[in-house]
């Protein structure tokens, strides 16, 4: 069997570059491991930038996005007891956001992959990305007992993480940059109208918080929690109880309370490997990089990832140039590394670090405090949040 | 003997207080434990805001400065082999800086002292603020082998970090920030033309450099040293291939050297003393915060804790209103917060951290990429750079 593009991964981004390729006429297959209800039960981010929104567009995966997601103008940091609104919009000339859960993302992806026939191969087990050091790359993956191979051009990785691809590469070859970060977030989901009509992102003396929303009738709520905290500890009462205490009074009187139907806590970590290209394979998305979801940049990395590498195919294909696929690495990290210093520094700002000194909290104090006070640098975070070009 | 306000310290933000007050028809004698020689012949920085100008002329004593300084409407940030301006003037609406020696600002403010006829005792010993807590504060020195007593209304501590102003708090009344940063700067003054006619702030893997000046024809340069360097190993020679060695090619070709006639190694420190007042006596400049020269902002920010203590010493004086005085301490420190939390920044971006992760070097490196190809992150630096309002 042979294709043109094996994608390894069947969330948002292999989906995106899935429907992409599909769209330019260039033949691809995508091959998870999981099934496709164990992936659409995952619950993710659901901040999109413009360039993912466009994306989703182009993809012609968009009408659902456009009928159901939030546009957000805006957003607010709280401390010292008050709210501070970041105007994202008349910050950055008109610039939003779109809420709408990577959840409902993927599967609009799936309807459309679907829909135009091509083929996504679910449950597939053992899969093995081979050879992509030569001309001749191919994957091997198990289904239902049989083992297969899948010949191609190229492979791409957005497999996330822990997946596959990235630890196929030879570790000799692969330069890799980690920040653990000394807390997690302890989150729930809930059926209730969120506090706010936008993002509340708190920084209080207890640790951070986040009202987050999935609609006007689905909130997120995160809180800062140490890492060797216990979800049986947890119950929901004492979720609201804390988030509550973390809020500006106003937003904790408002505080619409329901029982959670999810609940977890997630480590903070920043990673990126270098590089992400290695001769006919392509890392995309969490498979080369992860960033704390502070500033909501994960997916949204993943998309500029996608953008990026469909650019280099399709000119590897239509132009019969490998110009774009021969920068992929560069032009994908310039942007990464812009994306992991932001979501960095405002998790640096927004937490409270256990072994901070008296002077790392004024710091941290003073920032805030210029951050809402400067124009200028008020600009820098919403062009940030909004999303850099691609 | 009785005044109304005595200044201890004759450095440039006690000269500056007391010729604010002077002309303000407000009696005040400034007391130093050096002599007048001795002040003049302290190496000091030499980048003046516009807000320190500003107060140079309100104290009718910017002549000089005026025909000699020598306005800056940028800098470079050289990093990767490239010069990167910072255009000061573009970004900020027109604002600029002034070069102009702080030894030769201390200079011009003495003599217009001496020429408004208002008393300095230099080589007072044992000066020692005294009652300050209640209302009949007094200042105790000793000139000539007598000692002698100066009863007064308000005590300006303006004699430094390592004055007594600040020593004379029981130590239970200040909360002291500090972070000492684990590197020198090791400086040299020649009287040779600048490698450019703006300053160059280099980051390079050796170690951050700084080519800055004092006049056309005398340069003020430094590098990046361990805290264990010793001078004695630094001749200039050495100092002048070291230089060259971390700035841009085109930068470097065109050092021109010659004998320095002034070496030193200076550590880095930031500092910051809360409150800055303590009922009768004040705490002005250095005596209050010190911050790592990354910025130019020691001296600047003397200057505005002399504009807020001057005008709330004139509402005491004219208005009779305790408002401004009562409120001098946290108008003061909201200010050299903001200004510590810059020095801090750029002093973290521009400089090579002995225990650096890669994650942190990759870091830095994305903030510069990132700064020097946003308008809003250059705004941001140039406003700061420029000075805050006061």
């Amino acid at each position: 069997m042979r294709t043109q593009v094996v994608i390894i991964g069947s969330g948002p981004s292999g989906l995106l570059l899935g429907q992409l390729l599909t769209l330019a006429g260039i033949d691809n297959l995508i091959l998870d491991r999981a099934s496709k209800e164990h992936i659409l039960g995952r619950v993710r981010a659901g901040v999109l930038e413009e360039g993912t929104v466009r994306l989703m567009d182009e993809a012609q995966s968009g009408a659902r996005m456009h009928a159901e997601g939030l546009p957000h103008e805006g957003f607010s940091l709280a401390f010292d007891g008050r709210d501070h609104r970041i105007d994202l919009s008349g910050l950055t000339g008109g610039k939003r956001v779109l809420i709408y859960g990577q959840t409902e993302l993927t599967r609009d992806l799936m309807d459309h992959r679907q829909a135009a026939g091509a083929l996504s191969i679910y449950e597939a087990a053992n899969v093995t990305p081979c050879e992509f050091d030569g001309y001749a790359p191919y994957v091997t993956y198990e289904k239902d007992g049989v083992t297969h191979r899948m010949d191609c051009d190229f492979i791409a990785g957005c497999d996330g993480f822990h997946g596959v691809s990235r630890r196929s590469v030879p570790d000799r070859a692969v330069r890799a940059f980690e920040k653990i970060y000394p807390f997690g977030w302890l989150g729930i989901l809930a059926d209730v109208p969120p506090v706010d009509h936008e993002l509340v992102y708190a920084n209080h003396p207890r640790g951070f918080a986040l009202c987050s929303m999935r609609s006007l009738s689905r909130s997120r709520y995160y809180i800062q929690c140490s890492l060797d905290e216990k979800l049986d500890d947890w119950d929901d009462q004492r979720f609201w109880d804390e988030l509550r205490r973390r809020l500006p009074v106003h937003h904790a009187e408002r505080v619409v309370t329901g029982p959670s139907f999810e609940k977890s806590i997630a480590p903070l970590r920043s990673f990126v490997a270098e590089p992400m290209r290695f001769n006919r394979l392509f890392l995309v998305g969490d498979a080369a990089h992860i960033v704390p979801p502070t500033g909501a940049k994960g997916l949204n990395l993943a998309a500029s990832d996608v953008h990026y590498l469909f650019e280099g195919l399709l000119e590897h294909y239509q132009d019969r140039s490998n110009a774009g696929v021969d920068s992929y690495s560069a032009r994908a990290l310039a942007r990464v590394w812009k994306a992991v210093r932001f979501s960095w520094w405002m998790t640096t700002m927004m937490h409270r670090f256990p072994d901070t000194s008296d002077f790392d909290q004024k710091i941290q104090e003073a920032e805030l405090d210029y951050l809402t006070h400067s124009r200028a640098a008020a600009t820098a975070l919403a062009e940030n949040y909004v999303g850099l070009p691609f």
